[in-house]
């Protein structure tokens, strides 16, 4: 048998991969993502060429053969190597998987995630109770497969996993915009390899109802445009995560934000209607009637559908931002609530509650909605999802609740990796629970609502974050070494390439269609400014621009094609604060950060004929700019630090202004300059003069 | 209205886009390919934005409809605006496509396949006297649509459109390595955009039998690795084609190329069997028994099922490449030859191959073959395609036959595309056909053999200069510009990508699984390689290799990733001769060519980290370390140009062996330096002291 000396290999990866040299034998130095529970490193490593081959043992079932299938076209995938179709012989394959018994014949919440993994120069072996562990297991095996200098091998390693929480999801808002099933797919197939087990599917908003009704067939007839998921392919979808070991729970969001309901079914609305599908974002007057008993004989019939196309036992009623305008506007429901002494709209909201949560119930599932369903009285089977905070979870874990957490891991606000990854759903208040209560806290859930995102760039604003919010759910809560975070996510964000998510090559189109017909020069002028940028954060941008956008607005403009969360720009605030703790002594750094900042400088100029010929070009011009005369003053300062001479203090609180300014004025083009405080730091640096202590 | 002046963008998009400032009103400004006809430039343009609606007028079907749809779709793609699904009432699109009347409902040869196409600042009017026109009509407008200060629009023309000849394929050798369906329906899609009507579907190898017979199912069951076409899968293809205008004509190989046939069917063999899958690559012994008559009678029954499969009137029977051995070992060929006086090889073939043509034509089709099926007596109707080159072509036609060319056009070879496009199917000896025997001449096709393409790199090999072959055959024949063919090819090589061509992206993905874990710099320097460089060109690779390639090789190194034509080398050499001609005047041309050579004379420092640590980077190690050091070479020797140091006779006969040295010393890599000829013209250059009059 082939030996290699994986642990060298080992050292050289984090080495050059990071340049942070920090080594030991952790499991932060594998390239796996999420971390394992359990991680022991052996010496050498399995060959993975053409003699590989997977065999199954133990419980057999179509669906594991069909993992393993899976399995060797990604591991074909991973290394170009064909390994045919079929499964080998237990006795003699090079990986053997073994599984004790069956999982449920629909996934729950709790069931046995675990396996273990060993892999030695002579083969692996996986191990797991259940199918659940196995599709887990698989995936590390497949993240520890990489190439040496004898060809593709997976490290010796011994490796025993299971998950922190049972509950891990990746919401999809398929309301706002539609998001086709290619979208849903490649999506299940990124969570399955981050370890996620739940698809909260958003599939009703006031942008549209999403799925088709039979009972009720106008709510997809007059309210999706025509843009819904049939019944058939919702079954498709549900198999193809049952495959990957992942639930999907579905959400009709109500009583509010169901203004694409009330198109074909004003009957069940506050107002009086007539209604048309919303165009706009935002909090809507529409309402359900919750006065009314053929709101809930309705309700109950559509829940009474859903509730049998959708096998999981739990079901989200949504329950969130009613504004209760058309509430107060009808006089019956006023007198409904004076009838049943229920003092303001919260109180009405309550009672809503309370009946869809029987109908919910009645129909054999568990209700799981928005912070907004946690009302007085209600039963504690219900499931809430926070995204008002942990505090909030936190109480109702206290008062017997069981809760989720989403607040901190709202994916689209455009927020850091290491953002998402330092919210921890027992952080904060919910550290001081009882082990009892703690257990009440079952998961989180990251959000992709889709205002600003469409198939296209979907995939951008969730990977590679969301691996981050997967590890965070998945792997011990000590977990927490950020640099190790962020160069184990940069390795699964190619990974993930390869499952077909288009999170990296959207950019490259994006700007080809900006750009038009131009030189190779100018596309890489645009990529340095959409790789410098990031989108404005939160949910600013809607209220910063001139024309309102509806869902009708084209997302093809520079600030769709910036990411959330630049790289080059992080790696290059990184250097800042190593080259100040440095004492500017580190000419490799001063070099690359010289070297960037020219760049950036320069870039503007590099831009110019395209933001003459295009209109969509021309919109980030603003931006542009600002990026160029940020990193201007930046490099003057930083050859300030390089030959000793102090900046005064009236022109670095000059600067300093001028770079609020730039920033203000990339905010015309919905953009933000992510690099702007370590230009700040080189300012300040510079204005302490030689030495550059670093700043507070 | 609004009026925008896209006379002054176009020059503007001439100017930038192509550094080659030639301008004037002809078609060859406009980036479309292949280019119209007849064209005619008007003045404004029209406005593309939501407000854009598409109706038919005249015949009407479904398929104009669905072409409608994937219209819209793509022209959503293009813009990034969402335009809708339906299509609005003709009296008020503004786009408006009449079509006269309904084409065959078997696509046939020759059917009327022109356009007109008007744009003005108004509206759009697409008329044509079939759906074949309209679809190709549709793809051209779609290809003036380009980005502008006034957002996307399409320039005022006037286009009456139609073919050169009406036979413009592409062969796809499904074959050597399965290609499956979604690679063969997104290239269908890039036949449709460059207007080519002829899909070839290579069905069958010694490598595979890969479509599904009901009457013969041990020939995909024994003859495929489970790796064929069902005949529903068949039929979807056949569909999806028929809606881009495009036939389907069948190959099955025969009586050669056929050793997976004899798998499961070895009594139609000339040997003894039993018979194994083919995996290496090659002209191989085994053939179809020509002196049994139940050869015949399974050829019947099989062709018989086929031609139901296929309903396209012409049907391709192979005939290449037949070696004769298995015939020459069997004494009872050797008899049924001296019984049917046949005197050789060749007179057998004949024997064969007339039998084989009244099969086919006795269940209705038309057969068409490689040149060996020509043989004395056949019938006038056969259709020959010619490997041989365009002497057999012409020689046929004047003896009454109809033929296609694709010598010149191997894009498996890995030859420019400026040397595909200088091959005319009535060039050479048949430019001096008379018109009649001309006509016989039906157009071309491209032919990607696969034994070095599999599902990731196929696209890359195909495209983008298949378009420039597309062009040839569809565009008038003065139409030889070479410089606006590569700008437009450029153009159109971004377009492609929308439709899901993998042919730049599968790059990335390839250099990032041969790098494993690595930094930026890193892939970077991978990048500049591959980009750098070229695979080996016709069939040199398989000799070079020691271990000789199989069908079970992995595709995964350095020479998948590179491209047949190296953009970047291409226009280094272009620059050169820029250089040269202007009597090393032009400094803005000096630096960019100093800046080139620099990066590829550092880069194989750079990559010294990677070939430590992945043995499939190590393998290009000779080709890397070759372009670092010829590029110094020319470096230095552009420095002498520049300050006037002549180069000694002899040092110059030495670096232009030392040249040569290194591109050998790439071959080790199957790879070869595309720019060492411009490398040499500097050595030669600097040889001839200042004023470096351009060498001949």
């Amino acid at each position: 048998m082939h030996r290699v000396h994986f642990f060298g290999i080992l050292v050289l990866l984090a080495l050059f991969a990071s340049g942070v040299g920090a080594f030991g034998q952790s499991a932060a130095e594998l390239d796996v993502m999420p971390l394992p529970a359990k991680v022991q490193v052996g010496s050498g490593a399995l060959k993975v060429d053409s003699e590989f081959t997977l065999g199954f043992s133990g419980f057999r079932e179509a669906r594991l053969d069909r993992a393993g299938q899976r399995f060797l076209v990604q591991l074909h995938r991973a290394t170009g190597i064909p390994f045919g179709q079929s499964i080998e012989d237990p006795a003699k394959a090079k990986l053997v998987v073994t599984t004790d018994h069956e999982s449920k014949p629909v996934q729950d919440l709790g069931e046995d995630e675990s396996y273990s993994l060993e892999v030695t120069v002579a083969g692996a072996k996986l191990h797991a109770a259940t199918p659940l562990g196995v599709f887990h297991g698989l995936q590390t095996f497949l993240q520890l497969v990489s190439i040496s200098p004898e060809g593709f091998v997976a490290p010796a390693v011994s490796i025993q996993d299971q998950p922190r929480f049972p509950w891990r999801g990746l919401m999809i808002d398929s309301g706002r915009h539609f998001m086709p099933l290619p979208v849903v797919k490649r999506n299940l197939d990124g969570m399955e390899a981050v370890k996620m087990n739940v698809f909260h599917w958003h599939l009703s908003e006031n942008q549209g109802f999403r799925v088709e009704s039979r009972k009720f067939p106008k709510l997809q007839e007059s309210g999706s445009d025509g843009l819904y998921y049939t019944q058939e392919e919702i079954r498709d979808v549900i198999a193809y995560a049952r495959d990957r070991g992942i639930r999907v729970v579905p959400e009709f969001d109500m009583p509010g934000h169901s203004t694409a309901w009330f198109v074909g079914y004003p009957e069940i609305a506050s107002g009086s209607g007539p209604y048309q599908i919303e165009r706009s974002w935002g909090v809507f007057d529409p309402a359900m009637n919750p006065a009314e008993e053929k709101t809930y004989k309705f309700l109950n019939d559509l829940i009474a559908e859903m509730a049998k196309l959708f096998p999981d036992p739990y079901f989200h009623i949504g329950g969130d931002e009613v504004n209760g305008k058309e509430w107060n506007g009808n006089p019956k429901i006023l007198e409904f609530m004076k009838a049943h002494g229920l003092k303001n709209n919260a109180e009405l909201q309550g009672y809503f509650s309370r009946r869809v949560q029987e109908l919910v119930t009645k129909h054999g599932k568990i209700p799981v909605g928005w912070d907004e369903i946690f009302v007085p009285g209600a039963p504690k089977s219900i499931v809430i999802q926070s995204w008002r905070g942990p505090d909030s979870l936190a109480a109702a874990a206290k008062q017997g609740y069981r809760g989720i957490l989403s607040n901190g891991y709202y994916i689209d606000l455009g927020w850091s990796a290491a953002r998402h990854y330092a919210t921890d759903p027992t952080g904060g208040v919910a550290a001081d629970l009882t082990p009892e209560e703690k257990v009440r806290i079952l998961g989180g859930e990251s959000t992709m609502w889709s205002e600003f995102v469409n198939q296209e760039n979907i995939d951008s604003r969730i990977w590679p974050r969301n691996a981050v919010i997967a590890e965070r759910l998945w792997s011990p809560e000590g977990t927490t070494d950020v640099a190790s975070m962020y160069r184990r996510m940069q390795t699964e964000s190619t990974r993930l390439e390869w499952l077909g998510l288009t999170h990296r090559s959207y950019k490259r189109l994006m700007v080809q269609r900006m750009a038009g017909p131009a030189s190779e020069e100018e596309i890489a002028a645009l990529l340095v400014l959409t790789r410098a940028l990031e989108h404005v954060k939160d949910y600013n941008r809607e209220f910063d621009t001139g024309a309102e956008p509806t869902s009708q607005t084209p997302l093809n403009r520079v600030v769709d094609a910036v990411d959330p969360e630049s790289e080059v720009s992080r790696k290059f605030s990184m250097n800042v604060d190593e080259f100040l703790v440095a004492a500017c002594k580190d000419g490799k750094v001063a070099a690359e950060l010289r070297a960037q900042l020219i760049i950036w400088a320069e870039n503007d100029g590099r831009l110019q004929g395209l933001v003459q010929r295009s209109s969509l070009v021309k919109e980030g011009a603003p931006a542009s700019a600002a990026l160029s005369q940020s990193a201007e003053l930046a490099l003057a300062a930083l050859e300030r630090i390089r030959q000793g001479l102090p900046l005064l203090d009236a022109m670095k609180k000059q600067q300093i202004e001028a770079l609020n300014g730039f920033e203000s004025q990339a905010h015309k083009s919905q953009l933000t300059i992510p690099a702007r405080g370590a230009f700040q730091k080189l300012i300040e640096a510079a204005g302490q003069g030689i030495g550059c202590t670093p700043p507070k």
